[in-house]
């Protein structure tokens, strides 16, 4: 590898736009969770696709390895440069490039975060369904299939996007799908591309799918005696039909952690968090229909509102559930799991899952979008004691190997990196090598985030 | 290639099982559309995946090509034997293997028909939605990414299939997703192969989700004065966001073949075919909303109902469509395209093709799922005058350009086949190149359905 070649190549295109300095590289070799850092011999900060290409091809030819960056929210060091290269940071590649209210579409630049695309579709009665809280890049959300609170109404991101722009390794450029809401033309290079960490290419341009801002809108909290009545609650709510746009869980120790840091006043007990969409009426009677349910499973009052701020603060603090916990165990890093099982399972996951940890040493608040039968345990370890982390890695381990069990699978939304390579053969069996075979096939040299996702890295 | 080779192994194999007879041949060396006959070399009915796989095996080791066949219903001459080879009839596969209500999913065998699913299903007050009038396999279903009436509210295959088996040209088998409703494990291997023909693999099961009977169902015919009236009657009641299960557009020449061919009495003018799903008092709102704006546009009384064989009635009309066109004109065969655009250029869209068909000297009447921005024209010709079936293909080349034009795709459902590889390179660009890569990695012989989808066939 001539990296030095690649990086003086890649001055003379971009200048002051590639960086070497330390606090750069170290701001782009770190990630959310618990892996160590690894940081990348250059940044760069491409503004168009002709540069992002020109960047590809300079790697290609000097064998440089070459790593997308969103917002870096990701949770299994996605992007990590575990053999160094070259990280391309599509902060400076933000716009809106096209509203289309009739077709209820809008193609953006990979950049543009998920909070900035609803403030700038404010005006045209439209939103962006997928919410992963954080406040991710619509690149990075595509690359990592993310979903979220919404999801259980709106789908994730694999049901958002109608069709992307990507530099392939070698430098070509293909536009994947159309804007037709459907299509029979060929082998869905959408769907592959989506979920696939940069490790096919790098997106430069996504168009997505808008929804309409439902007419009316109601939310609301309620405590549960235990976690099992929780989940019943909510698998009776799916199995009645009655349509949610989010229904989230929090396990009690949860609950006592955003009393600590968000100064909210919450029962130490597991909660259900509840929005409806809809008609005025109807998202009234939904709110009805539910409190019913809970009060069937032995749950609080269920308190709900169609109010706006009240609505905001719910899931501000719902939000807030990552950061929460972390703080409640001050100087922790998080390991965070991420299991998805069918619906008919998620009482017993769950269960289970509370038990184990109950069992270990390590705290770990469960928390999760349940409607879709995805939760996670943000299991917490202090870094200096290597013992923790082999004990939240064994726990994990663990969970996944249930949710393959139970029919699941082991990331419902976070995906693999280079966290979860280890489970891939375990859920996939050949298809693990199938996937490898589809990454030679487009990135032979492998230097399309390596190290990540595919087997032999 | 030694086809005879791969034959005496598969007799050994099958018995009889293995047919080679000139009746069985030409069964399956025919489509429903205008391709001459092209018979394969054999047709053999496996009953396992185990068979399959041996199956695959011997026509690997001998080079002989592999082309699965469902009901043989596709428009694209996606079955025929282009190369020779053998057909794999999964006629013997039509097992329900496990239908889990709790979980909404069901796991079929891939000869099982999307009618018979849903009579399997009936007791259970599911149903699977995707509905391509023709009664169709699951696996070949699967294999078009086909969609249909209710893809408006329910989505194609793309969006309905959990999980497959899917036999690779090397023979092994891989399992593909999981029952869990989302996942961010890996590239999407499912997706990748829902649409692709059978041509990087056979699928031997599939793993479906359902979706809950509604509780009640309004539907309802009217005609209008003339199409475009129709089309802005659907793009409004799609802005308004009334939810529509279905809405199928027939043009007037249709209309005129409906009242010949199944004897009933319709205006010969443009109609809608509507039905909504929903809650009782729902249905019957979203039929007022709608009567008012095919009010608006200058339509006919909205007459609707919610009784069941009314609604039979109405959709086995529709279903019927093909065939009554094709009665309009004694002995046709046809070319049926299949373009799909953005909603807010469906009318430009039927407009100019209506035109182009009118200075045509083809009959080529309009029909489809106007929801999704889906339509058909049925270019009738007569087999016997070559010069038909090139007007047929230019008025399809036109009806295509002018599809990506307006920023849609070639075909909305049917898939390419043998029909549509010339239109590829102007759909994808490049990334047609990659689906061939693509293709090349998981069947580097060629043998799956050669000829079909990717370059170079
Ligand atoms: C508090 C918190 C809560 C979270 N909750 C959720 C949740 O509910 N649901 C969920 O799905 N996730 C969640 N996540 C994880 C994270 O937000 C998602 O994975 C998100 O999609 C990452 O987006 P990003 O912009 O930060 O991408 P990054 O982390 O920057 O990148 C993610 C991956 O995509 C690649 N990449 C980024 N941009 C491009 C591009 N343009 N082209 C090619 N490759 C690119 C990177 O190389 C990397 O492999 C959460 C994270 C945190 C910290
Ligand atoms: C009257 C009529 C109306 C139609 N309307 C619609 C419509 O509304 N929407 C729509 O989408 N389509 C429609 N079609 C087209 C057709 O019904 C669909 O393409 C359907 O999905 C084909 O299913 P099949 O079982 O007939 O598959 P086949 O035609 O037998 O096969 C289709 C393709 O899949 C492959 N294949 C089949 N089974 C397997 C398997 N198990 N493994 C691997 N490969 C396999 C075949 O090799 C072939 O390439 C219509 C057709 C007709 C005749």
């Amino acid at each position: 590898m001539a990296i030095a070649q690649a990086l003086d190549a890649l001055h003379a295109l971009l200048g002051e736009r590639c960086s070497i300095s330390k606090s750069e590289r170290d701001l782009h070799g770190r990630s959310e969770s618990h892996f160590p850092p690894m940081p990348p011999d250059a940044v760069v900060w491409p503004e168009t696709t002709a540069e992002v290409r020109q960047i590809v091809r300079i790697c290609a030819t000097e064998g440089c390895p070459v790593i997308g960056w969103g917002a870096g929210t990701s949770l299994e060091g996605h992007g990590l440069a575990v053999q160094g290269g070259v990280v391309v940071d599509f902060a400076h590649m933000n716009r809106v490039l096209e509203i289309r209210q009739a077709d209820m579409d809008v193609t953006v630049q990979p950049g543009v975060t998920r909070e900035a695309l609803n403030e700038e579709l404010r005006a045209t009665g439209l939103f962006f369904p997928v919410d992963p809280g954080a406040n991710a890049t619509l690149g990075g959300m595509a690359m990592t299939r993310a979903s979220g609170t919404t999801t259980v109404r709106y789908g994730s991101m694999r049901d958002n996007v109608l069709a992307l722009e990507v530099v392939l390794a070698d430098g070509r450029v293909i536009r994947t799908g159309t804007r037709a809401r459907k299509s029979a033309a060929g082998y869905d290079l959408t769907a592959l591309m989506v979920g696939s960490e940069g490790t096919l290419g790098l997106v430069t341009e996504l168009t997505l799918r808008l929804s309409g801002i439902p007419e009316a809108t109601s939310a609301g909290i309620c405590a549960f005696p235990d976690m099992g009545s929780a989940v019943n609650a909510v698998i009776e709510t799916i199995q009645m039909g009655i349509p949610m746009a989010r229904i989230e869980f929090a396990c009690a120790e949860t609950a006592r952690a955003f009393t600590a840091y968000a100064g909210v006043e919450m029962a130490e007990a597991p909660h259900l968090m509840v929005e409806f969409h809809g008609a005025p009426d109807s998202v009234a009677q939904n709110a009805e229909r539910f409190a019913e349910i809970v009060a069937d499973h032995g749950g609080a009052p269920f308190r709900w509102s169609t109010r706006e701020e009240e609505r905001r603060a719910l899931w501000a603090l719902r939000h807030a559930g990552y950061y929460a916990i972390l703080a409640s165990r001050p100087g922790a890093r998080a390991l965070v799991t991420d299991i998805c099982v069918p619906i008919s399972r998620l009482a017993q996951a769950m269960a289970e899952t509370q038990a184990d940890i109950a069992a270990s040493p390590l705290p770990g608040p469960i928390l999760g979008h349940v409607g879709d039968g995805n939760f996670h345990a943000v299991l917490m370890i202090d870094e200096a004691v290597p013992a923790e982390l082999d004990e939240a890695k064994r726990l994990a381990q663990r969970m996944a190997e249930r949710a393959l069990r139970l029919g699941g699978t082991c990331t419902g939304e976070h995906g693999i990196g280079m966290g979860k390579t280890g489970l891939m053969a375990a859920e996939h069996g050949a298809g693990w090598d199938v996937m490898g075979q589809l990454k030679t096939a487009l990135d032979p040299q492998n230097l399309m985030n390596p190290g990540k996702l595919v087997p032999g890295n």
